[in-house]
Protein backbone atom coordinates (compact mmCIF):
# COMPACT_ATOMS: atom_id res chain seq x y z
CA UNK A 1 0.00 0.00 0.00
CA UNK A 2 1.33 3.42 -0.92
CA UNK A 3 0.14 6.47 0.44
CA UNK A 4 -0.85 9.84 -1.25
CA UNK A 5 -1.45 13.52 -0.39
CA UNK A 6 -1.60 16.71 -2.65
CA UNK A 7 -3.24 20.05 -2.60
CA UNK A 8 -5.22 22.05 -4.65
CA UNK A 9 -7.10 25.46 -4.38
CA UNK A 10 -10.39 25.97 -5.10
CA UNK A 11 -12.18 29.40 -6.29
CA UNK A 12 -13.34 31.86 -3.48
CA UNK A 13 -16.76 31.17 -5.25
CA UNK A 14 -17.14 27.85 -5.66
CA UNK A 15 -16.47 26.53 -2.31
CA UNK A 16 -20.79 25.80 -1.65
CA UNK A 17 -20.46 24.02 -5.15
CA UNK A 18 -17.79 21.79 -4.59
CA UNK A 19 -18.88 20.47 -1.29
CA UNK A 20 -22.55 20.05 -2.98
CA UNK A 21 -20.93 17.97 -5.69
CA UNK A 22 -18.67 16.54 -3.13
CA UNK A 23 -22.09 15.27 -0.71
CA UNK A 24 -23.22 13.99 -3.68
CA UNK A 25 -20.60 12.28 -5.82
CA UNK A 26 -21.87 10.21 -8.49
CA UNK A 27 -22.22 6.69 -7.99
CA UNK A 28 -19.72 5.62 -11.07
CA UNK A 29 -16.85 8.20 -10.59
CA UNK A 30 -16.85 6.07 -7.10
CA UNK A 31 -17.05 3.08 -8.76
CA UNK A 32 -14.61 3.67 -10.49
CA UNK A 33 -12.08 5.09 -7.91
CA UNK A 34 -12.19 1.48 -6.21
CA UNK A 35 -11.71 -0.43 -9.41
CA UNK A 36 -8.55 1.76 -9.71
CA UNK A 37 -7.38 0.42 -6.70
CA UNK A 38 -7.92 3.61 -4.63
CA UNK A 39 -8.79 2.87 -0.60
CA UNK A 40 -9.65 5.20 2.44
CA UNK A 41 -9.93 8.82 -0.19
CA UNK A 42 -10.51 11.82 2.13
CA UNK A 43 -10.61 15.46 1.19
CA UNK A 44 -10.05 18.42 3.57
CA UNK A 45 -10.97 21.98 3.38
CA UNK A 46 -8.82 24.60 5.56
CA UNK A 47 -9.85 27.89 3.53
CA UNK A 48 -9.61 28.01 -0.16
CA UNK A 49 -7.21 25.02 0.10
CA UNK A 50 -8.01 21.39 -0.15
CA UNK A 51 -6.13 18.55 1.21
CA UNK A 52 -6.16 14.91 -0.10
CA UNK A 53 -5.08 11.70 1.57
CA UNK A 54 -5.70 8.35 -0.01
CA UNK A 55 -4.35 4.59 -0.17
CA UNK A 56 -3.27 3.20 -3.20
CA UNK A 57 -3.25 -0.44 -3.19
CA UNK A 58 -2.91 -2.17 -6.89
CA UNK A 59 0.76 -2.93 -7.99
CA UNK A 60 0.62 -0.31 -11.22
CA UNK A 61 -0.09 3.29 -10.07
CA UNK A 62 0.19 4.70 -13.21
CA UNK A 63 -1.93 2.34 -15.59
CA UNK A 64 -4.67 2.92 -12.99
CA UNK A 65 -4.50 7.04 -13.61
CA UNK A 66 -4.64 6.13 -16.99
CA UNK A 67 -7.86 3.68 -16.92
CA UNK A 68 -9.26 6.29 -14.48
CA UNK A 69 -9.02 9.08 -17.03
CA UNK A 70 -10.17 6.89 -19.85
CA UNK A 71 -13.32 6.73 -18.25
CA UNK A 72 -16.05 8.74 -19.46
CA UNK A 73 -17.97 9.52 -16.82
CA UNK A 74 -14.80 10.36 -14.32
CA UNK A 75 -14.05 12.51 -17.60
CA UNK A 76 -17.70 14.44 -17.11
CA UNK A 77 -16.90 14.61 -13.68
CA UNK A 78 -13.91 16.43 -13.76
CA UNK A 79 -15.58 18.74 -16.40
CA UNK A 80 -17.23 19.61 -13.44
CA UNK A 81 -14.48 19.59 -10.93
CA UNK A 82 -12.03 21.36 -12.61
CA UNK A 83 -13.58 24.81 -13.37
CA UNK A 84 -14.10 25.21 -9.49
CA UNK A 85 -10.24 24.49 -9.11
CA UNK A 86 -6.75 26.23 -8.98
CA UNK A 87 -3.68 24.30 -9.19
CA UNK A 88 -1.29 25.66 -6.41
CA UNK A 89 1.96 27.48 -8.14
CA UNK A 90 4.22 24.78 -7.00
CA UNK A 91 2.37 22.42 -9.14
CA UNK A 92 4.62 20.75 -11.57
CA UNK A 93 4.21 20.73 -15.73
CA UNK A 94 0.93 18.25 -16.28
CA UNK A 95 0.23 18.23 -12.26
CA UNK A 96 -3.25 18.85 -11.46
CA UNK A 97 -2.88 18.07 -7.55
CA UNK A 98 -0.01 18.53 -6.02
CA UNK A 99 1.77 16.35 -4.13
CA UNK A 100 3.03 17.12 -0.86
CA UNK A 101 5.40 15.48 1.28
CA UNK A 102 5.28 12.97 4.09
CA UNK A 103 7.45 14.09 7.09
CA UNK A 104 6.43 11.33 9.70
CA UNK A 105 3.64 8.35 9.72
CA UNK A 106 2.98 5.80 12.17
CA UNK A 107 1.08 2.87 11.38
CA UNK B 1 -13.07 4.37 13.70
CA UNK B 2 -13.11 8.45 13.22
CA UNK B 3 -10.74 10.29 10.79
CA UNK B 4 -8.88 13.38 12.12
CA UNK B 5 -7.22 16.05 9.92
CA UNK B 6 -6.00 19.35 11.18
CA UNK B 7 -3.11 21.57 10.20
CA UNK B 8 -0.13 24.03 11.66
CA UNK B 9 2.77 26.65 10.39
CA UNK B 10 6.28 25.67 10.60
CA UNK B 11 8.37 28.55 11.35
CA UNK B 12 10.45 29.58 7.84
CA UNK B 13 13.65 28.56 9.29
CA UNK B 14 12.51 25.42 11.23
CA UNK B 15 11.30 23.10 8.77
CA UNK B 16 14.84 21.27 8.44
CA UNK B 17 14.38 20.37 12.59
CA UNK B 18 10.98 19.58 12.52
CA UNK B 19 11.84 16.99 9.73
CA UNK B 20 14.93 15.65 11.06
CA UNK B 21 13.02 15.16 14.64
CA UNK B 22 9.90 13.53 13.03
CA UNK B 23 12.60 11.35 10.97
CA UNK B 24 14.13 10.38 15.01
CA UNK B 25 10.48 10.64 16.86
CA UNK B 26 10.86 9.03 20.28
CA UNK B 27 9.69 5.55 20.41
CA UNK B 28 7.87 6.36 24.15
CA UNK B 29 6.04 9.12 21.95
CA UNK B 30 5.30 6.62 19.54
CA UNK B 31 4.21 3.92 21.93
CA UNK B 32 2.13 6.76 23.86
CA UNK B 33 0.64 7.59 20.35
CA UNK B 34 -0.83 3.93 19.91
CA UNK B 35 -1.69 3.26 23.62
CA UNK B 36 -4.21 6.01 23.40
CA UNK B 37 -5.45 4.49 20.28
CA UNK B 38 -4.14 6.84 17.33
CA UNK B 39 -3.70 4.25 14.17
CA UNK B 40 -2.40 4.94 10.59
CA UNK B 41 -0.86 8.67 11.45
CA UNK B 42 0.37 10.80 8.72
CA UNK B 43 2.48 14.12 8.63
CA UNK B 44 2.47 16.32 5.24
CA UNK B 45 4.26 19.70 4.35
CA UNK B 46 2.97 21.81 1.91
CA UNK B 47 5.09 25.67 1.81
CA UNK B 48 4.84 26.51 5.80
CA UNK B 49 2.05 23.97 6.63
CA UNK B 50 1.70 21.03 7.77
CA UNK B 51 -1.77 18.73 7.36
CA UNK B 52 -2.02 15.56 9.57
CA UNK B 53 -4.20 13.21 9.14
CA UNK B 54 -5.06 9.99 11.87
CA UNK B 55 -7.79 8.09 13.08
CA UNK B 56 -9.13 7.40 16.45
CA UNK B 57 -10.13 3.76 17.31
CA UNK B 58 -10.58 3.80 20.99
CA UNK B 59 -14.04 5.03 22.81
CA UNK B 60 -13.40 8.46 24.25
CA UNK B 61 -11.43 11.02 22.38
CA UNK B 62 -10.66 13.33 25.09
CA UNK B 63 -9.89 10.72 27.70
CA UNK B 64 -7.19 9.09 25.26
CA UNK B 65 -5.61 13.15 24.85
CA UNK B 66 -5.80 14.14 28.88
CA UNK B 67 -3.59 10.51 29.17
CA UNK B 68 -1.45 11.67 26.64
CA UNK B 69 -0.75 15.36 27.67
CA UNK B 70 -0.17 13.70 31.29
CA UNK B 71 2.77 11.48 29.81
CA UNK B 72 5.94 12.95 30.73
CA UNK B 73 8.03 11.89 27.64
CA UNK B 74 5.12 13.32 25.00
CA UNK B 75 5.57 16.44 27.49
CA UNK B 76 8.99 16.68 26.61
CA UNK B 77 8.48 15.59 23.12
CA UNK B 78 6.25 19.13 22.84
CA UNK B 79 8.41 21.01 24.29
CA UNK B 80 10.75 20.44 21.27
CA UNK B 81 8.20 20.91 18.38
CA UNK B 82 5.75 23.59 19.70
CA UNK B 83 8.71 26.35 19.43
CA UNK B 84 9.07 25.32 15.54
CA UNK B 85 5.05 25.59 14.90
CA UNK B 86 2.29 28.88 15.10
CA UNK B 87 -0.78 27.95 14.79
CA UNK B 88 -2.85 29.01 12.30
CA UNK B 89 -4.96 32.29 12.32
CA UNK B 90 -8.23 30.28 12.40
CA UNK B 91 -7.36 27.90 15.34
CA UNK B 92 -9.56 28.77 18.09
CA UNK B 93 -8.93 29.43 21.82
CA UNK B 94 -6.99 26.36 23.28
CA UNK B 95 -6.21 24.66 19.80
CA UNK B 96 -3.12 24.00 18.91
CA UNK B 97 -2.94 22.21 15.30
CA UNK B 98 -6.18 23.45 13.95
CA UNK B 99 -8.91 20.68 12.82
CA UNK B 100 -10.37 20.99 9.75
CA UNK B 101 -13.66 20.10 7.31
CA UNK B 102 -13.56 16.37 5.59
CA UNK B 103 -15.60 17.33 2.04
CA UNK B 104 -15.26 14.30 0.90
CA UNK B 105 -15.00 10.54 1.98
CA UNK B 106 -15.01 7.02 0.23
CA UNK B 107 -13.73 3.89 2.12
Amino acid sequence: MKRYASVITLKPDAILAYKQLHAHTWKQVLAKITECNIRNYSIYLYGNTLFSYFEYVGDDYEADMAKMAEDEVTQAWWSVCKPLQIPVSEAKPGEWWHDIEEVFHLD
